[in-house]
């Protein structure tokens, strides 16, 4: 299945599910009782409930149905639970243009995964306007990535049974101030601000996806592509990670973790390609959707 | 005031007010309505009421008190509402052990604040036993640090403001597994294994002290001091770290602030001297109190 979040005209947020032909059913109309407009709480239904009800096919839905185009939609997830979980140089081609840009002197490929939180009160959705803080810093920088959402708490997580614990999929925008990020030591910092972290437009159930997913991953800025690879390409796999994760700290459910980006992000160009205000950034995923931002 | 959390014998967690000569009132029976051991309540309680009412003096208390030496006390707040904001290196003496114990190439002093995140589903309170994960890195490390406890929400709060937004102060243990920490490129993860973070025995308000607060800090493993400085020492003082994370981020209220840690930590010694099962770690803070955790 696919999970939204919307608002349809003169209705409050909701949390529905996107079927064949672009109509939108009401996950209240299935599972009466889930919390309005809460994502959370569905993740946690699915999950000790093994699974939603299936809906109707499109041409049986009552009057609860919406068509897409006659929706808002906003993040799946609007509070996560806990500060992004995120992956750093994850791609070979974007470990590359890291060093570079870094350079040795404040990064060094570390033999391991690099993990590091994103803090994030709020996510914003597709069409959200992102708050690019240029008064403070002048290198804003996208990053498309797969987003993985946790389904059930687990630690101590075998590489082989990591797809049980993941509920779904997402397309992520892990935005930066490089300048802040590179300038206080550690990353959380720079990738922290208000308003930099996007997710959309849907979650996709893992059951939709052959597992380990080979997606295709794209970013463009004003309509040019400027990041385009796959996740076959990953340095560590989605199993690796969740296994290495879970070895030490528990994974709850809801949990967010952001897989990495793949190389042509904006401090990757000579010179740096950063966004500035009232540019549109998309983030597109094989499978899952666009997430189109607008700088702010 | 100090606020405490506390389970009496035969009854459920409270939240409590510890009163001159040790005695402890439970808030419920200050201010009926709130949510019964949760800390939380408490603080956004006292934002909004602009404090809680006066305690009755200890010679006039009812039956619904107790001797502090009949309950058992919890970490003052169970499970924070975000990952906790961390300050790095901010006492000149444990800046130079990290560059020596790390090294140029995995750590150079950056000419800002540090700031990482550490997450912790729960905090571990007064005598609670933190799992050591010696079988993924022995090199188990303690660090003593002024917790600040933010009482409400605030963006891009000037320094001459910040005490406004301070609810408390309390004594945290940020422990690390210093291989992990360094292995993985960002602190992160060697910061955030399940039970390494620990607070307590008690939030003081920030009426109680002058401000800045100038508190002498101590850690002693074993009965052994291992370190000592005062919080006059910071490199990056409270006004100037709420100011410049709310210049970007939004504070919250609950929000945890750990402020650093002076030298003297397991690694800065050679040979380093980490933590082993059945050590005993203090963590003391004049004026607040004696924070003890048992390695497991």
């Amino acid at each position: 299945m696919k999970y939204i979040r919307f608002i349809a005209p003169g209705k409050e947020a909701e949390v529905g599910i996107l079927l064949e032909g672009d109509r939108v059913i009401p996950v209240s109309s299935l599972v009466p009782g889930l919390k309005k407009g809460d994502m959370m709480d569905l993740i946690k239904y699915a999950g000790i409930s093994g699974g939603l009800p299936e809906p109707p096919v499109s041409g049986c839905l009552g009057q609860q149905s919406y068509d897409l185009d006659s929706v808002r939609l906003l993040a799946p997830i609007e509070r996560p639970i806990h500060d992004i979980l995120c992956v750093g140089v994850n791609y070979e081609d974007h470990l590359r243009e890291t060093e570079e840009h870094l350079g040795k002197e404040s990064f060094i490929k570390p033999p391991k995964a690099v993990y590091f939180s994103k803090r994030a009160l709020r996510l914003m959705g597709p069409g959200g306007r992102i708050e690019g803080r240029l008064d403070v810093d002048e290198a804003l920088d996208y990053e498309v990535e797969l987003a993985v959402i946790i389904g059930k708490d687990g630690k101590k997580i075998p590489p082989c049974q990591a797809e049980e614990y993941i509920f779904g999929y997402s397309v992520f925008n892990d935005i930066s101030s490089r300048n802040l990020q590179t300038g206080h030591g550690q990353w959380f910092y720079g990738k922290s601000l208000d308003t930099y972290a996007s997710m959309g437009p849907v979650i996709v159930g893992r059951e939709e996806l052959p597992f380990p997913v080979e997606l295709e991953v794209r970013s463009f800025v004003n309509g040019q592509l400027r990041q385009h690879s796959n996740t076959r390409n990953f340095i560590h796999d989605i199993p690796r990670l969740i296994s290495e994760l879970s070895q030490c700290i528990t994974l709850e459910c809801g949990d967010i973790i952001a897989t990495g980006t793949p190389s042509g992000v904006g401090m990757g160009y000579d010179p740096p390609r950063y966004m500035k205000k009232g540019d549109q950034v998309i983030c597109e995923i094989e499978k899952i959707g666009k997430l189109t931002n607008i700088i702010d």
